[in-house]
C-alpha cells in the first residue's frame, strides 16, 4: 500500500476523498548495529538499503554483503555483511546535513572522494535535445504514486530513449539510492555501470543530488526542477551535464554544454492579439 | 549574496543568464565540539543554528547560549553555552534520516516528545477561509529568492493576516529551523508564542515539519504542497489543522476541520463550448 484514503474539505466546502502517499520508518542494521531511520515510501526497500550503504560508502562491495532482511512489521532492516562489516563506526562518525528532501545525510569523507570520479568524455557520452524531449514525455507517461497523491518524489535511469527502471519516494535521496542499489545489483551486466544512462529526478539539483550521481559514474543529470549553486559548482567540476526546468519540450542547460547536441526550436512566432 | 547568476542555454539554443541560489555549508560547533554541517543559503545564519540547536533539541532554553558567531570565510558557527552544554554527546546519539529537505535529522528523544506537546483548543484557535486566501496573496506577493532563482523553500509565521516573518532556504528544515530561532528570539513577547500563529510553508508536509511546527505550538499548518501519511497522522493526533496545495482561492483542509471556519466559494460555473 503505497498511498492511503483520507476525507478532505475544498474551498467550495465539499468533503471527498484524496490520496496521500504513505510513509514509514525503516531502521537499518548493519550486523546487528543500528545505523539510521529513513522515512520511505517503502516501495523497494532492499534496493533502498543497498543503495543507502553505497552511496554512504558504508559498505565497500555488494560482494560483502551476505543478505538484506527487511520487516515491516517492526520497520527494521537487518543488513548482515561477511567478514562483520569493518570500521563501520569510523565511517559513520562525521555527517553533513544536506539540502536535499529524504536521506539528506552524507558522511564526512563522501566529499572528499568526489574528486576521484571520472566521468566518459563528452566525445562519448552525450544527449540529443530531441532525446532529451522523449525523456521527458516518458516522464510524464510514467503511472506514478505522484499523479495519485503527490507529495512525492520520482527519479529514473535512462539508456538512450528506453527507461531501465523508475522509482518514487517521500524523499528523492531515497529515490537516487534506491535506483544506486538497482545499479549494484545489476552490476554484472552493462546496467550497472553508469557512462552510458542519463539520471532524470524531478527533485532540485542539489549538491548532494550531483555527487550521488557521479558517484555512480552518470555523465548526465536531468530534472523537472531548478539546480543550486553548490550542485552546479560540483558538476562543473566534474564536467556533468546539467538539464533543469525539463518538461515538455522545455529545458534549461546549467552547464556541461559539450555534452550537448542542440537541436534548437524554431523560435515562437509572434503573437498577434486582434482586439474587438 | 544569496543567488549567482550562471549562462545557460535553453531550448531555442539560446545562451542567456539566471540566476540559481547559493548555498553553502555552515557546520555548528557547540562548545567546540562539532555537531552538524547544514547546507544552507544563509540568509539568517545565527537564527537558524538557534532554530537547530532548539528544534533538535540540543540546548534547553535560551537562557543557556551565551553567543553565536557565524564565520562565513571558514563556514563555521561557533555556539558558546553557559556551563558547556550539558550532555549534547546523549543528545546526539540517535539519529532518524528523514523525508524532508534541508536538514531532515531529528535526533531519537523527539518522536517521544511529541505527545507533551499542547495546542490551545480549537474554540480559540481558528482560521477563516477567507484569512486563508489573504496569507495565499501574502505569500505569493512576498518577494523572494524563489522567483529569482527558483529552487528554495519558504515559511512565514502570521497572526492573523499579519506576516510576522518569512524566511527562504534551500532546504525548508532550514527555513522552519530560523523561523523557530526567531521566536526564541522573541520568546519575551507574545511573538514567540506558538498559540495564535498559522505556519505557512511552500514545501510538503511531511512527519518532521508537523513535528517542527508543534514544538513552536502552533495549531495551524498551511502548505503550497501536500501531505505524506505520517504528517497526517501526527497531525490527527496532535489536533493540528493542515491544509495543502493552498494557491490563490484553492485549498485542500486534510484534517483538524474544527479549527476551520468555511465560507465556501459559489460553485464553480458550469462551462458552455461554443463549437463553430
Amino acid at each position: 500500500m503505497l498511498t492511503r484514503e483520507v476525507e478532505v474539505q475544498d474551498e467550495f466546502g465539499q468533503r471527498r476523498t484524496m490520496h496521500i502517499p504513505n510513509e514509514r520508518p525503516l531502521t537499518i542494521y548493519v550486523d546487528k548495529r543500528e545505523i539510521v531511520t529513513l522515512m520511505t515510501l517503502g516501495a523497494a526497500p532492499e534496493l533502498l538499503v543497498l543503495g543507502y550503504l553505497r552511496n554512504q560508502q558504508l559498505v565497500e562491495s555488494l560482494d560483502d554483503v551476505e543478505s538484506v532482511t527487511v520487516d515491516w512489521d517492526v520497520g527494521a532492516a537487518a543488513v548482515k555483511t561477511f567478514g562483520g562489516g569493518p570500521d563501520i563506526d569510523a565511517r559513520t562518525a562525521r555527517r553533513i546535513v544536506t539540502t536535499g528532501c529524504g536521506q539528506g545525510t552524507m558522511f564526512g569523507t563522501l566529499m572528499d572522494q568526489i574528486d576521484s570520479v571520472r566521468l566518459p568524455p563528452a566525445a562519448t557520452a552525450r544527449i540529443r535535445q530531441s532525446t532529451l524531449q522523449v525523456l521527458n514525455e516518458a516522464m510524464r507517461r510514467t503511472d506514478s504514486v505522484h499523479r495519485r497523491a503527490g507529495s512525492v518524489h520520482g527519479c529514473a535511469l535512462f539508456r538512450g530513449t528506453e527507461m531501465l527502471t523508475f522509482v518514487e519516494d517521500v524523499g528523492r535521496h531515497n529515490a537516487i539510492d534506491t535506483i544506486a542499489g538497482w545499479m549494484w545489483m545489476n552490476s554484472g551486466s552493462s546496467l550497472g555501470q553508469g557512462g552510458d544512462k542519463v539520471f532524470y529526478t524531478t527533485g532540485r539539483l542539489t549538491s548532494e543530488m550531483v555527487t550521488k550521481a557521479a558517484q555512480l559514474g552518470v555523465p548526465i543529470v536531468i530534472s523537472r526542477n531548478g539546480v543550486t549553486q553548490m550542485g552546479y559548482e560540483l558538476a562543473t567540476r566534474l564536467g556533468m551535464t546539467l538539464f533543469g526546468r525539463a518538461s515538455q519540450r522545455h529545458f534549461i542547460c546549467y552547464c556541461g554544454f559539450d555534452r550537448f547536441d542542440a537541436e534548437p526550436e524554431p523560435a515562437r512566432p509572434p503573437v498577434h492579439v486582434v482586439s474587438g
